[in-house]
């Protein structure tokens, strides 16, 4: 199973590819972070972003998107940026009917942590284990990004492959449609 | 000038083209919604808003987008969708060179009624006199992104001029480009 975990943010999202399954060694295929200038304008910095995500789509070929859940409630300044990076990588792979899944920052923490409130090092440090890798990602976006994929990775087997078949059938059926 | 209004929501996507110049009566050219499916999950949600969205781009051609500025302080639990569809709707604009213009919800209940406490009801009413139509566009979120439109308009017709080249600048410079 081959999956893009995506930390979205409009300065600063993390891109990271894993490939493997539970229980097995996992393998990193690429990390990095897309960046959009602070001083473009909103919709460039969209668009901006849906050309990275696109990129590292074409690249990899992941068979999933998991991307962090967006919380309303902390981080009033950046939410929306937050939220508007993420609903641009979720729309690029619905798109190509790849499967998106969103993990909620806990869900993450715990799955490679063991603990849903992990710091930053502890999470760099787990990710930097689990791929063996020789130093943790940087920046954080980058290593959560790969956290964000490992954990999705983890989860159970039959409930992604019901979740892949799923996306294959809604993206035929929502496909020239137009409301 | 031609403008389409969107009041950015996931279940119903406000959509409104209005076409003419500050000081001179103005033209309705459309209006509608864009729905999507609420037990989809969000992924095609958001490919469903973007269809809709660039078929109503396809079809008026407009000059500029203005788009509902979203806070997060309020309707904390719709405000990640509005936020998730304004981000589909402003990426549709700025891929085509389109300008694209935030109001907030006062802005545009002051510029179309006077009063940025304006009720819905208001909103309608004048949209419905300004536009000289038969009776006020429903659902409300199709008058509020009439209003948006005639919002825009209203604004110093210079300042339009230089975002447009901004704009059309930004696009060529960002063409190819992924980070």
């Amino acid at each position: 199973m081959r999956v893009l975990g995506v930390d979205p943010g409009l300065t600063r999202c993390g891109v990271g590819v894993v490939e493997g399954v539970a229980g097995r060694p996992l393998t990193m295929l690429g990390v990095g972070v897309v960046r959009t200038p602070v001083d473009a304008d909103l919709g460039h910095r969209l668009v901006a972003v849906e050309q990275g995500i696109e990129a590292w789509l074409d690249e990899h070929r992941p068979e999933f998107v998991a991307v962090e859940r967006v919380f309303s409630q902390h981080n009033v300044r950046t939410v929306m940026g937050t939220a508007q990076a993420s609903a641009v990588a979720m729309l690029c792979a619905a798109r190509r009917g790849i499967p998106v899944a969103l993990h909620t920052p806990s869900e993450v923490k715990a799955a490679v942590t063991g603990s849903g409130r992990a710091d930053k090092a502890q999470v760099g440090a787990m990710v930097t284990r689990l791929l063996r890798l020789g130093a943790p990602p940087r920046p954080a976006d980058a290593a959560d990004a790969l956290a964000l994929a490992i954990c999705h990775i983890w989860r159970a087997p039959a409930q992604n492959r019901l979740q892949q078949a799923v996306a294959r059938h809604t993206v035929r059926s929502t496909k020239g449609r137009t409301a």
